[in-house]
């Protein structure tokens, strides 16, 4: 793979992952599934360890709902590792708002996305979005962290 | 890229991880590091959001004499998803085992894992670990989920 196809592979990628989010600040769930292969795996940052792709259609109808008009959404240290037909993402995101029960959200997590091309377009096959836990004794999630 | 050479290419990687899971087993830390590109990122179970390969160096290098003897690990649900150059590989691990100062630990977290091939030799250009956490509230990390 030369490096003319490879920038090419990597700008496409980089198109999806602002299509997608785009699609999650206006709480479009159709818009935001369309990024996805039928058969996706997601480890999310709520249990349990593993989630298939109808759970996370559930979960997002559930949660969309919860904010308060559109959710903010931003992408930092986005870098990009494309080849051919695989391909995979990883940064640091920041999702933050109003919910709808007063309180507002603020936090920065990771996040690596997997993309396999099919029928000549990059779907998401996997998804891994976290943030680590302090190692004190307390095993607390470390949702105060920013980069 | 055709059928036969997607699962060799796939059998590589799976031979990588299971080298790279001896190696961690053993404490070995050169040989786990051998299985990773020199400027690497890592997000990992602990804070900060974001490791550097020096880091990871670092912290292996004080975490490995906390165990006593050698680390319990085992791979679970591990899909290959592999293209000529780029891969990446996800899966549930288990680690435990007993430490110095008389605790066991047993925890299952998630692993994504990118590969690019360099030289002809995948290496680990990103790894992904973590546990999600409760969204109760208690903002608790989980680490008492099992497959």
């Amino acid at each position: 793979m030369d490096a003319t196809t490879r920038a090419s592979e990597e700008r496409r990628i980089r198109e999806r992952i602002a299509s997608w989010a785009k699609a999650l600040r206006a709480k479009d769930l159709d818009g935001l599934l369309a990024h996805y292969a039928r058969d996706f795996v997601s480890f999310d940052l709520a249990p349990p360890l593993r989630h298939g792709g109808e759970e996370v259609r559930r979960s997002l109808a559930e949660w969309f709902p919860t904010w308060d008009g559109p959710i903010g959404y931003e992408l930092g240290e986005l870098t990009v590792v494309a080849g051919d037909e695989v391909a995979f993402a990883h940064g640091l995101h920041r999702l933050h708002g109003k919910k709808t029960y007063g309180t507002t959200e603020d936090v920065w997590f990771r996040a690596t996305i997997g993309f396999r091309k099919t029928g000549g377009e990059w779907l998401v096959v996997h998804e891994h979005t976290s943030v680590p836990f302090y190692m004190d004794g307390s095993y607390r999630a470390a949702v105060d962290l920013a980069p």
